[in-house]
């Protein structure tokens, strides 16, 4: 038998009403949306339907600011994807956690406990958090600075690590007569002690279905990087351009290589904004509705934040002069504010026209078209080495998500490019990735997947 | 129209495969029920078959020790009622969580986003956490006195109500004209900072439908019990006999009326564990085959560890010697130290007597008879000041429950003292509680419940 061509992977990722900061304004948008589970219940189930490998939220411990002009992310996202678990029964459920404000040993027994849940199911996007303004929630009077939050993202992986490891396959034995309920031999302490944490262990958790969960992550500094290299298994990023795209596969892939890894187990997944017309007339109309609604006070304040200067009304019509001026934001305002200071040079752009381009994608590409089209994109990064798939990021909820699913995903499907079938029912079967063995599993007694 | 008589509140207290220390022997139990979803989806809806108020689960973030001849809860409590809001639509869903191991901002949006995505179900047990091991999981050399404990559970409450409250209840204006997607002027820093906390919200979690979870609460230290008629609108507590829980209903109903507070709003829900057969025969056989079943090598190190030395093989038929003996335990342990006591010297029991006697109930009453029997006793102390309801804690799991709702429950019914339908959707619509209003509305714009 031939094996299966290289398949595409997709997941949903769902900002509660629509990514687009219009969205809301849109005739159709259902406002309550945003805190009721039957939205939400209905987009897992269009995605489920659609073939996805997962659904995945955001995390953001934190109100952002100037919510007065558009939704946010209202709900803990691990609840929300918890609470869908019974809504669904084979499409992956990840959830955006914290290292730097979560502890290992909750977090771990919480995704552990997800995965038995949603039977094999559980993904952890792990983030250091971008919002600053965290911090103020929980204490700390700063938040901490990027190589403090990877170092300790680091050790947090270790722990969490060792914690999914602690029970061995097979200790549960559940032997009536002997009597015998577990082999203590097969759960193992970890007794952890570093710069950040000590953690005795073991979970009480029994290992679960997937042995770990799937690991996630959406860093793109140096150490964000690094980290990604060395621990993830799927990896989201904001890649503007094609070319953009292929110097991050490049790139990373090179990384995962150096660090001794599979580079084909590390899976690079691009957001993709795509807003869908039956013709190309009717998807531009769609995006020049979703731009004639987006609110300049919040333009300009997402705008001033990222440049880290005032810009006002009196501004519109000018275009940005960044002389004389310099970055001195976090690493994520500093990737952003090199894109905009490029987008502004390159296609000479007026702060009007800038933040109808700012408006859809949040960083993120947008793309309208019709199906064909969308497909045509996605199967130019997939075949030319920008990516291993999608992170589909529908600009308007549910309709750019069903938009995709009843014509898009058909159109890759008859490509060849993607299943039309789920062929197992753990998240790991989808990205075809193995089920890790624990530490502590001498190899003769692992298990197959 | 004549107010309805009082009414009976029953929650189930749901310990993985059964309460009693032997239930997993039986012939019938499936061992994989501890870790399997579709085990506790079957026992959440058969509880919502019998009309109770909640299900509920405890929380202890450690590996309980002697495992090997005992099941334990291995899954998180949080992550699995969260789990079954979805195979349920009406009962409560309240889980154990600890103000010792946890931070109150991700907790307080926990609770609110689970109280969301149940339509307002959402229950918090909180506890200080009785297991000392816990803290070799989070890096605290000592497990932290009761004294400290329940000075930071105080502001624990503090900071997680006023979170809860920082959203007013029409926050969200959702005007796509305007536009105004929500009136800042409804949504409130708390700027909290205290002893143990500094918290500035708001929350990012829009007020949920029961404006903030009901809160049961378990201690019966005296700071517990301070601490429990401040917040509390349910007690769960363990009392042995008519007699003490009659004593314990009346000092607690005193304490909250000192408070200030109705008590009638706080229902006290003693524990109990019943054995039910179909004649009296039939129950107390199989208390006799779960007795015949328990191990004594798990019965003799818990004992060992209530009264503080060691007990031995040698000592089952003899009776304990508590003189020159003192207790250094926790209150917790304390309090079961003295029980122990009480019981040896009453009942002149030996080790090998009182091994069966702990092994049902774990210091939660023990009941076997008849349905009527079941339900005489609950009556009893219903109407005779100990009670407002009860916490079932059924011995083996699914059995004893489902013999509890198809059984005692029809007697309660025909009684009159337990609902036949639900008559609301939310948890506190069961319990007869009013949904609190946000510290920060005004009077004159509070909506009603
Ligand atoms: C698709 C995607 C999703 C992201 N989701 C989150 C998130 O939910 N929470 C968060 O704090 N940061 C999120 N980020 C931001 C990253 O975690 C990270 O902070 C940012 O990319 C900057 O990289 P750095 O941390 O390496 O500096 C996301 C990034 C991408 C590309
Ligand atoms: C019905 C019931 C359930 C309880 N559940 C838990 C629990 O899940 N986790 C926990 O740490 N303690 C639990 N406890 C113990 C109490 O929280 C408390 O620690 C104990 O009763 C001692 O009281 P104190 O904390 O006031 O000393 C429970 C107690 C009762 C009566």
């Amino acid at each position: 038998m031939a094996t299966l061509p290289r398949q595409l992977h997709l997941n949903a990722f769902l900002r509660n009403i629509g990514q687009h900061e219009a969205a809301w304004r849109l005739p159709e948008t259902r406002i309550a949306g945003i805190t009721d589970i039957d939205h939400y219940i209905d987009l897992a189930r269009t995605a489920e339907r659609g073939k996805l490998d997962a659904i995945f939220f955001a995390d953001h411990p934190v109100l952002k600011g100037k919510t007065e002009f558009r939704p946010f992310d209202a709900l803990d996202p691990f609840t929300l994807v918890t609470a869908l678990s019974g809504a669904t029964s084979q499409i992956g459920l990840v959830s955006t956690a914290s290292t730097t404000y979560n502890d290992p040993y909750s977090l771990a027994r919480r995704f552990a406990t997800l995965d038995h849940v949603s039977k094999g199911r559980a993904g952890w996007n792990i983030v250091t958090t971008a919002n600053a303004d965290a911090a103020a929630n929980f204490g700390y009077p700063n938040h901490p600075d990027p190589d403090h939050r990877y170092r300790r993202a680091d050790e947090f992986l270790q722990v969490t690590q060792k914690l999914w490891d602690s029970w061995e396959d097979d200790a549960i034995v559940g032997d009536k007569d002997a009597p015998r309920f577990v082999d203590p031999d097969k759960i193992h302490r970890i007794d952890h002690v570093g710069e950040h944490f000590s953690v005795a262990g073991p979970l009480e958790v029994p290992r679960s279905p997937q042995g770990r969960p799937v690991l996630f992550q959406a860093g793109s500094s140096e150490p964000g990087k690094d980290f990604a290299t060395k621990y993830a298994e799927a990896i989201f990023t904001a890649q503007p351009t094609l070319e953009e795209g292929r110097d991050f596969y490049t790139d990373v892939k090179a990384r995962i290589r150096r660090h001794g890894r599979n580079p084909d187990e590390v899976h690079i997944l691009p957001g993709l904004s795509a807003i869908i017309g039956g013709t190309e007339a009717e998807a531009h109309a769609l995006q020049r509705q979703l731009e004639d609604l987006t609110v300049p006070d919040y333009g300009l304040e997402q705008l001033s934040s990222i440049v880290g200067f005032p810009v006002t009304h009196d501004d519109l019509d000018r275009r940005l002069d960044f002389t004389d001026r310099q970055d001195t934001g976090t690493h994520f305002i500093k990737s952003r504010y090199a894109l905009v200071k490029r987008m502004v040079h390159n296609e000479k752009l007026t702060v009007r026209e800038l933040l109808l381009r700012l408006s859809g994608g949040r960083g993120h590409r947008v793309f309208a078209g019709t199906p064909e089209q969308v497909a045509d994109t996605i199967e130019e990064w997939f075949t030319t080495g920008a990516a291993d798939g999608f992170n589909l990021i529908p600009p308007a909820l549910p309709s750019s998500l069903s938009a995709f699913v009843d014509h898009v995903v058909p159109e890759l499907q008859r490509r060849g490019l993607f299943r039309t079938e789920y062929t197992g029912s753990t998240l790991r079967g989808h990205l075809g990735l193995n089920r890790p063995a624990s530490r502590f599993t001498t190899a003769a007694s692992a298990p197959a997947c």
